[in-house]
C-alpha cells in the first residue's frame, strides 16, 4: 500500500485519477490539490463522486506532502509542474507529471515550442512514460513524464515499424481527432456546447505543441531527424481519440510482414490491441478504458499502410497511463486498477 | 462463487449484465444466449468487449442451463421471458427476470397492459424486485420480477412519503425523460441518430405500459386504487432518465418532515442519495453508477413538493438493479459488484 | 424599407436578428452594437455569417442611431435595456426589447424579481409582444417587451383555455425543458461542452425569473391572482425548447371542447398549429421556425389535460417573435421574413 | 417558372430538395415519389414539413411525369435511378440524376465499382454536375450526373491546383469525416444512435466507392492515370462534412502561387470560399449552405499543403448543388432558391 497525492485534481484529468487511484488495489489517495476548489470536497465540485465528501482540495505544499505521500501525479498545466517537481523529488517522492514539462530530452526543443525550462538538469533523469516502449527506464525512474494524448496515440503503432524500419521515415501523416474534454475543464468560446456541438474543425494547423513531442521520439527511435505532419481536429463527443495515420512502407515490405511486426511487439502487452484485417477501431470501444486500439489497411497499389489508432485521452492519453507508469514504478502488477471498462455504451 | 447465466445478452441491458457478472467478486458467467447472434463470441458483437472472445452466444436451453447455472438473468422482450421462466424454476435456478413478465401482482392489470399471461400461478411467488423496498422478500425468492426503470426512478422517492401518509394520493404527476438506450438495441426510426439527434419529445401519452406497474405498486403500499399521470420523453443522450414528479402534500406537512423521512429512510441506503436543500441531481451523476439521486423542492404556496429523481436507466433501472438482487437472494454484500463508477465525464 | 439597428448583436439572439432582418423584403439593416467585438466585422465574429463583411460592430450610441433608424431590436441583458430605451424612444425611434425591462405592467413584480426599474413609467405604454395574444396593442406600440422563450410555448397554449374559461386557475404546472443556447453565448461551466453533453437537469427550482412573468400574464387575462408552477430544464441540444403542461379542466369540459377552442383560436394563425389527436410535437419538428407546434390528451379518469407545446426558443422565443411584432408595428405583412424552414434535419 | 418532379423524395437528400424548390423563385414543385410512403404527405412523413399537406407521394410513373414535369431529379439509390433515367430523358424531361449512375464517363470504372451499367449510351452525353467546374457543359446539358458528397469536397479545391500543374499527382490523401445523415434514412446499426453517439471510426477503408468517381475525374483534369488514397469516417453530428487533404506541391511552387491559384479560380464563385491565411473552416460555418469553404496550410519544410475543404453534405453535397445544376440547365441565375443559411447555430 503507497500514499498517493494528486495535484490539480479539480480538472478532467486529475478528477480521472481521482477515480482511478481510489479503485486501486494498492494506492491510498491522502492529498488532492486545486488552487480554484481549496477547502471544498471533491463530491461538492463533483457530485458524480460520491463518496469523496471528506476528501477536501488543500492547496500544493511540498512541506506537508512530503510527510504523508510515496508518489504525486501533477495534474498541472505546463509550465506550473516545474515550479514543484524539483522539491517534491528532493523530498524523495515520486512523481508522475502530466504536464509537457518533463516529455522532452532536449531542453530546446521543449523551449522553442513551451517556454524556458526552469530545471533543465531533471530532463537526464526524467523518462518518457510511454510505458509499452519505455518500460524498463520506467521501473526505476523517479521522474516521468506522462505522454500527451496524441502522441500516445500515434507512437503506440509507428514505433515498432520504425525500430524494425518496415517505414520510411519522411511523410508521415497523422490526422488526430479528440473529443472536447482534451481541452479541460477551463471555459473557453471553443468549448461552449454551442459551438462545438453539430460542428468539426481542424485546429492549430502546424503549430500544435504535441508536434515537437512525437518529432522528438521518433526521431531518437529512428535515429535520425524525422518531423511528422500532424493536424488536429475537434471532435462534438466528450472522450476519446482516433488517429489516422499514413505511412509509407520501404520497398519489399508487405501487408503480412507489418502485421506480424505489430502483433509480435504487442502480443503481451495487456492495453494494446492489433485488430484483424478488415477490422478498424472505434472510440467507442475504448472509452473509459486504458487501451489503444489499432487496426490497418496496406494498399497494395501505393504501398501506404493507413493505421487506424483509438484510445481514450482521458485514460490511455492521460491518467490511465499515469497510473500505468506509477505500477511499473512500485513494482505492482501493470494493469492493478487498469481493468474497469465502460462497455459498448 | 455462483454460476450464472444471462439470456438475451446481445441486447444493451444484457451487455450491461455481462458486464457486472463478469466484475462481480462472487460469480462466474457461464453462459450467455441470444438468438440473433448464436455462436458468435460476445467480443465480435460488442468490440468494446475486450475479453470475451471465448464467450459464444447459446440459443437458450433448459437442460443445459440446468446442469451449470445457480442463477439466470432474463434480459429477453416480455412475453419471451413467460415461456422460460417455469421451467427454469422447475430446474431449481433462480430467475431474475428483466421483462415486464413477473412484476405484476394482478394478472389482469398485466394482460390488460401487456398480453395473457401464461403462467400467472407464479405471479404468486414471485417478488418485486425494488430493492430498498422488498429486500426481505427479495432474500427468500426464487423469481424476481425486476421493475422497469421508469417505475424506479419514481417509486423510490414516492414510496416512503406515502407510507409515511404525508402525500395526496391523487393528481401525483410524474413527467420522465430517458435516453435512446432506453428503446434497445433494436432498429427504429425514433433510434435513428439523425432523428434523435438535436430533438425531444413525449412520446406514449397517457399510454405508456410501465403505468400500471407504477400504479400496482403505490396502490398496494397506499392501500388505495392509486393512478397518476405518467407522461415519457425520449432525451438525445444515450444513457441517462430523470424524473420530476409533483406531488401534493397533506394538510400540515412541511418541507422539514419530507426531508427526515427520506433521510431517515435511506440513511443507509448505499445507493440511494437524499441531496441537500437547494442541490438537484444530473444524468451525469448517476451515469454508470448503481445509484438513485433524489432532490426536491418544497413549495410554500401551493404546499406541493417537486422531487427530482435520476437514474441510469440501464444500471439502477435494469441491469444493477438486477444484480443488486441477485446479491439480496444469495446472502452476498448487496453492494457486490456495484461499485464501479464512471466519474464526471 | 425601413431601417434597422439591433443592440447586442454579437450574442446568439442578436445574430439570429442579423440572419432574419437581413432576410426581411421591407428592411435594411444599419446598425449592429456589440460592446465585446466594437470594431470587427460580424463575420469575424461569425464565419458562418458570409457576407457580412462589411456589417462591422459599434458601440451603441444613440445620437448617432437617431439620423439612420426606424426601429431598434434590443438584444441586451435586463437592467442594460433600460439604460437605453427612454433615449431612443425620445428620439422617435421604435423599441423591441428582448430583455426583461418592458414584459411587466407591475413595477413591483418586476423589481422582485430583478432590480430596481429605472423607467417605470414606461411600463403603462410597453406592449408585451406576444404577438397572437396582443396583436391590436402592438400595431400601435413604440415600445414592445419581447416575451421570453419559456413563457412564449406556455402562454399560447393557455391563454384560449383562460379565457373561455376551460380550466382550473390553480395547480397549473409547466414541466419545460431548453437547449443551452438559451444561456446564451457568455461563457460557463454549465453550458461547457463536456458538463452539458449527455446530461439533463432541472435548474432554478422555485426561482426562475420567467415565473412572475408567466403569472403576471396569466393573472390578467383570468383577472384573478395565479401562481403556476414551473421548472425549466436544461437539453443537450443546442436549439428547441418543449414544455409540458398539466392543468386540470373545469368541471364538464371535455376533449372536444379543448379541442374545438384551442382551433378556433388559432385557425388563422399562420404560426401556430394545433395537432390532430395523438399527435405530438418534436424540438425537430419546429427548429429554424418561428412556429408553436401544440398536441394534447385529455385523461378521462383526471380530467387533466396534458399539453406538449414545442418552440425554437431562439426564434418565436426570441428573434423571430421580435420580427414579428416589428411586422404588427410597422403594418408588414405578419409572415414577412419569417417563412425560412429548416426542414427535418 | 418551370416545373420540377422529385424521385425518392422521402429520404434525406430528397426532402432537402423539397425544401429547396419549394422555395425557389422559379420553380413549381408538381410531384414527388416515394415507394414507402406512397398515398401519404409530407407533411404526415416529415412533421416540420408543414405547408406541405396536400403534396402527396406518388409512385414515379413516366408517363404521368411526362405531361407535367421540365426537369425530374432524382434521389434514388444507384441502379435504380439507371431503370428511369432512359426514358425520362426520351420523354424530353430533364434529369439531374443524385444517384451515382451517371457520374462516370468510363463504364467499366462504374462498373467496377457499382455493377453492370444498363445505359452505357448516355455517359458520354451526361455531364458531371461539378457546378464550378463543368458549368459550360451543364448548361447544354440534359443528363446531369450530380457529384457524390465526398468527391464535391475532394475536387473543388485540387482541380484548379492540378489544372495549374502546381502538385504532384501521386501521394495525395484525403481524411475525410462525414456526419450521419450521409448514410440516408434507412435504418442501420451503424446509424443507431446509441452506436453513433459519442463515437467515431474509420469507415470502407479503402473501398469506399466514391474513390474511383475522385480518381476518373482527377485524371481527366491531369491527363494522367490518378489514384488517391481516400478514408472517410462517421462523425456524431447529423449533417456536414470536411476533407482534410495532404498534398505534395512540385518544385518551385509556394504558398502564394497556391493561394493566388485558389483565389484567382474562385475569386467570382458564390459558393466558394478561399479562407484567409491562418483561418480554417468549421462545419458549423457552412451548415445549412450551399457554400464551400477551404483554408490550408503550407508547410514549409515538408512542402506540403494540407487543405481543409468543408460543405455540407446534404446541399452542395447533394440537394444544393443538384438545384444549382438545375439553374445552370435552365438559364436561371446560379444562386436562385441558395441563398438560405442557417447562422452560427
Amino acid at each position: 500500500m503507497i500514499n498517493v497525492g494528486i495535484a490539480g485534481a479539480s480538472g478532467y484529468t486529475g478528477v480521472e485519477l481521482v477515480k482511478l487511484i481510489s479503485n486501486h488495489p494498492k494506492t491510498k489517495l491522502c492529498a488532492v490539490t486545486s488552487n480554484s476548489y481549496k477547502g471544498k470536497s471533491l463530491t461538492d465540485i463533483f457530485p458524480s463522486m460520491r463518496g469523496f465528501e471528506n476528501l477536501i482540495f488543500e492547496s500544493l505544499d511540498i512541506q506537508s506532502s512530503a510527510r504523508k505521500i510515496d508518489i504525486m501525479f501533477l495534474a498541472l498545466p505546463h509550465k506550473i509542474s516545474m515550479q514543484y517537481v524539483p522539491a517534491l523529488l528532493e523530498q524523495g517522492i515520486k512523481v508522475v507529471d502530466l504536464s509537457a514539462d518533463y516529455r522532452f530530452t532536449d531542453a530546446a526543443a521543449y523551449e522553442s515550442a513551451y517556454q524556458e525550462h526552469t530545471s533543465k538538469h531533471l530532463l537526464k533523469e526524467s523518462v518518457y512514460g510511454l510505458c509499452e516502449i519505455y518500460r524498463d527506464s520506467i521501473k526505476s525512474a523517479n521522474l516521468v513524464g506522462n505522454p500527451g494524448c496524441y502522441p500516445t496515440s500515434i507512437l503506440i503503432p509507428l514505433l515498432p515499424l520504425l525500430k524494425e524500419d518496415l517505414i520510411q521515415t519522411d511523410g508521415i501523416i497523422s490526422d488526430s481527432k479528440s473529443g472536447v474534454s482534451g481541452a479541460g475543464r477551463s471555459l473557453s468560446l471553443a468549448a461552449h456546447f454551442c459551438e462545438a456541438n453539430e460542428s468539426f474543425t481542424a485546429y492549430k494547423v502546424g503549430s500544435h505543441r504535441h508536434t515537437p513531442e512525437i518529432n522528438e521520439i521518433l526521431s531518437i527511435h529512428s535515429q535520425q531527424k524525422m518531423a511528422i505532419t500532424f493536424v488536429p481536429h475537434l471532435l462534438p463527443l466528450t472522450r476519446g481519440m482516433l488517429s489516422t495515420i499514413y505511412v509509407q512502407t520501404k520497398k519489399g515490405v508487405f501487408e503480412d510482414k507489418i502485421r506480424k511486426t505489430l502483433n509480435a511487439y504487442y502480443a503481451e502487452e495487456p492495453f494494446v490491441s492489433i485488430l484483424d484485417k478488415n477490422m478498424y477501431p472505434a472510440i467507442s470501444h475504448v472509452k473509459g478504458t486504458n487501451r489503444c486500439d489499432i487496426g490497418f489497411y496496406f494498399d497494395e497499389n501505393t504501398k501506404k499502410i493507413i493505421i487506424i489508432s483509438t484510445i481514450d485521452n482521458l485514460v490511455k492519453g492521460a491518467a490511465g497511463q499515469a497510473v500505468q507508469n506509477m505500477n511499473i514504478m512500485f513494482g505492482f502488477d501493470e494493469t492493478a486498477g487498469l481493468n474497469a471498462f465502460q462497455g459498448p455504451l
